[in-house]
């Protein structure tokens, strides 16, 4: 967050001024537009709007243009403040509804926030004085601030991007309106970075990639949001599996494996099917089962800690798990792999005595380190610590003193491993205080999965006991702690976060190989046979095509390196090699190239 | 099979005479009885009948006393013929009205095997003759053979094992009858071997084998037919898992990774909603979601395959996969590992021309020879090559001429790679033929599960094409292959098989090591350290439990070595080493016993 407030609040009067002169330059086009609102946004503006025509993109330069036309103008935004009741007569003079309805709510509630109320009240607020603004011919009824004429537009940059329909005030039982979207930003630099990143954006989406790059696809006949992944796809994912593992069992954690299914009563008891409700999957079948599709792990991981009986000597007691998890999203949400209904889910929860549980959120905030590290991500991060808010401590489960314990805990880990993070009161889940980590994509967006959450509640809830020291049954503290989140998720994320172009040690195919002419194939089937053989996932193309259409190809496919096998490189000591991203062709034996290569999926090579 | 039809034959007679003898001898002691049916089944004989107490193991051992003493007497087995009506007038006078009822029936039918028939049918066999079997008082009807008296009976071995209820004719709306299981043998040897056969198999069987070695559990929150893997369950399934992959990805098959839902128009395509019917899991939710839970996997991947335009170049492709699939068992039908609900398939197929069939069949051949040599059970197998019904070729899909081209394939696999597969004519599925490979586990039971399977009929169900070289589309063959079936299934079969005692690279823990005592905790433990890193599974033990009582317990747990670590291990040159099944302990150095467990592991040394 570079900008400072100041300047944030300057952009977003920049924006709703930039609204409004949208809204003027509409109704000197389309004189029997009615307005509903039109505030400022993230990056620009909307505003809702009713016409008797359908816009279509021609709609929009036209508007465009009018706007300059407006600023070149020089008209002045001119504040009023008038009765309520005034404004009613003023608006039902100019014949626009929709102010007449928020004018309505005002006087009867003094805010246009509230949406249902008994019809039956009485106007609390008819002489309550409001404010309107005049662009021209255009009278918004508006709080403002706004600047003062559109002079003050002259140097912003501008350009309408998006015509959608809204329903009026978000009701879907109300009229359906013309929205118009807007970019707007203080330099016409920032508004090309804007649209830059956009389209990069749009190069980079993981549906269009996954496509491209024959990472998992969908079928009609299995149905949306449910995605299938292809082999390649599933590389990848074996790759991220393999380093959780590997990573997670250094510290201790071991893997289990749980069914997807369960009787309601398991979730009664957890909490989780009041919690899901709606988006549980319900199983049934003709022989009468009744079942549903687990919405978390957790409960099921609890089942294994409770089919034996457990001594202090046996704590802390790791499991961790990559299964799939449900929710019965609204179908028409599902899309890509960032919302399905199947959600493969790296769990993990350690199960100790609270004395351990320091030691705990420290191989967790390692484990986190390590892995975020090998993906490239580790360095721009920040750290919230989420405790109780402690004006309200009766909301929280659990003993206040092992609150207090657990908290002093994580500020102590947060010292001692120099995590810097951020105390943020009232932000603990009701069940426990927890530590989330906040990383930024290539792109500046803000991904935030990892997270150690301790858990007071459902140790209780499950009866999770161990027989300590003194002979006598204690509860466990649960911690649960999530790494990289979902597959599906984290795939969508790092084919966005590297454009598709993964590191050696997660591509696909790492090595892509072509013979120029039939006199070459046997050499290089022969140098694939080598490469296979160290664990370099190499495809050999012996297509009859020309090279250069299979290097664009190869390159297509983001393959990191390229070899064509030829006479030189059958008579010669040196491969050729193409490397991704990189125009100057590098020569290197064989033994290098190997070398090279293994070194680079063993480092995890960025 | 060594056992002649004709012994076979005889022993038959003998063990239905035992039913007979035994119906004599609880007539004699409860003259109420009434009896219902008494056949020789494998390993012995039951009669089913009704009385007016409940039976109790001394009833048993009296039944089984009164029956020597018959045997004593030298009894005859009377036989004689006479008409249904005279019949049915006997079994009147004598009280027998189950016989009666069967009498009926033969009457109406000529045959007892009709449960349910329009009830104004007319008799049609009432002059028939039946034969009657009088031994003592008991008098039954019986088709016979029958032995000519009970010295015929002195030889046997019998013995009364079991009381059980049965609905009478095996309807649930019938009354229920006590049922007596009887064994019986030629020779006492035969006897005592079966049982101490049984006895083995009880002390093998996988759910109390499982729980004792803590692979799995159950949760009576989560649901029966529903099992938990523990983390020691979960190495072995891994384990397999990664030999299967490893020996499978050498042949080219890919893992893909499909969802467990679909739309119910998948299997609807497929064949399969008819096929499982009542057995399908619905899925819904109360946002009006509506699939079913896949009761097989092909299905899924005919979408992959189906997802992008394919060419000849690109056959064969090779897909596999370890994921669920659920069958909607009867909740009494539940039970173990054996029968679940969710079953973890290793599933694959391969997307071929017709010209690549055989090269396809080979290579899965290779794949089940290894996987099963691996596990040390492919020296004892036979393999039967399913083909059609000749005379009924109307009844299978597919063109007959790819079929006699496909059978005569999987005829010169079987001669090339000297399978001496029996040809079974009529046992090939409907859309295609397939070789089945049948073991025997160390108990002599016989395990089918490998198959290589020839299916014409799903690719045209699914559109599954390619572009062949003459640029016209075709169909593709489709070659299912199962190497071990479920994990859950096989996970059961290797312990019952491996008696818990599971070979080193398939043992959960491979080396289990304690100090002596404190003294040794610290060499102990670096040990410990050297071992992990070596990827040897080491189990340390710090309790204070005296040696013997921790040998004990390691021994309990099946653990393949057991090192104690005290003064002469830290001072002199080498480990003592307890070998698991070997009473001698065994002297090497750290070295030569890391190098003896990493080839073990290395070479699965059974």
């Amino acid at each position: 967050m570079t900008t400072s407030n100041q300047s944030k609040i300057s952009l977003d009067i920049l924006r709703h001024s930039c609204s409004h002169l949208m809204a003027t330059a509409v109704l000197s086009l389309f004189p029997e537009a009615k307005f509903g609102i039109g505030p400022s946004i993230e990056n620009g503006f909307y505003y809702d709007l009713e016409l008797d025509k359908s816009l279509n993109p021609n709609d929009l330069s036209r508007i465009e243009k009018r706007m300059k036309k407006i600023i070149a103008q020089n008209i002045k935004f001119e504040r009023k403040k008038i009765t309520i009741d005034e404004a009613i007569k003023l608006f039902r003079k100019i014949k626009q509804p929709y102010k007449i309805e928020l004018l309505k709510d005002i006087k009867k509630h003094g805010t246009t926030k509230i949406k249902k109320y008994p019809s039956t009240q009485v106007p609390k607020y008819p002489s309550t004085q409001i404010s309107i603004y005049q662009l021209g011919d255009f009278v918004d009824l508006c709080r403002g601030p706004h600047i003062e004429s559109t002079k003050n537009l002259s140097k912003i940059s501008f350009k309408l991007t998006k015509i959608a329909g809204a329903y009026w005030r978000g009701d879907e039982k109300n009229k359906m309106l013309t929205r118009i979207y807007g970019l707007c930003f203080e330099e016409k630099n920032k508004l090309e970075e804007y649209l830059k990143n956009l389209a990069e954006a749009k190069k980079r989406d993981h549906r269009k990639l996954g496509k491209e790059l024959d990472l998992f696809c969908f079928s009609n006949l299995v149905g949306p949001g449910l995605p299938l992944f292809t082999p390649k796809g599933v590389i990848i994912i074996d790759e991220l599996k393999k380093e959780i593992e590997k990573i997670c069992s250094a510290y201790g954690f071991e893997k289990v494996m749980t069914p997807h299914l369960a009787k309601i009563e398991l979730y009664e008891l957890s909490g989780h099917a009041k919690k899901f409700g709606k988006e549980l999957f319900h199983v049934s079948s003709e022989q009468g089962h009744d079942f549903v599709m687990r919405p978390v792990l957790c409960p099921h991981q609890t089942q294994i800690y409770a089919s034996r009986k457990r001594s202090y000597r046996d704590l802390p007691i790791r499991y961790m798990e990559a299964e799939k998890q449900y929710r019965a999203e609204k179908s028409g949400e599902v899309g890509g792999l960032n919302r399905v209904y199947a959600i493969t889910i790296e769990d993990g929860h350690s199960f100790c005595q609270i004395s351990q549980v320091k030691k705990e959120i420290k191989n967790i905030v390692k484990i986190i380190k390590d892995f975020y590290t090998s993906i490239g991500l580790w360095n721009n991060h920040w750290v919230s610590l989420s405790v109780r808010d402690y004006n309200h401590q009766e909301k929280y489960i659990g003993d206040p003193e092992d609150w207090n314990k657990c908290e002093k805990m994580l500020e102590e880990v947060s010292k001692e491993m120099k995590l810097n993070a951020k105390k943020i009161e009232g932000e603990a889940a009701v069940y426990g205080p927890k530590l989330d980590f906040m990383f930024k994509d290539s792109m500046g967006k803000e991904i935030q999965i990892p997270t150690v959450q301790l858990d007071f509640a459902t140790p209780k809830r499950f009866n999770l006991v161990y027989t300590n020291k003194e002979g006598k049954e204690d509860f466990v503290v649960m911690v649960h702690r999530a790494i990289l989140g979902s597959y599906e998720r984290f795939l969508a994320l790092l084919i966005e976060h590297y454009a598709g172009a993964f590191p050696v040690w997660l591509s696909p195919v790492q090595v892509y190989i072509t013979p120029v002419g039939k006199a070459h194939h046997l050499t290089t089937k022969k140098i694939v046979q080598e490469f296979k053989e160290c664990g370099i996932r190499t495809e050999i193309d012996l297509l009859n095509e020309t090279i250069s259409y299979k290097i664009r190809k190869a390159e297509k496919q983001k393959i990191p390196y390229i070899l064509v096998i030829g006479d030189k490189e059958m008579k010669g000591k040196y491969l050729n090699i193409r490397t991704r991203g990189n125009n100057n062709i590098k020569k290197l034996t064989k033994k290098q190239f190997i070398k090279k290569v293994l070194e680079e999926i063993k480092n995890k090579k960025l």
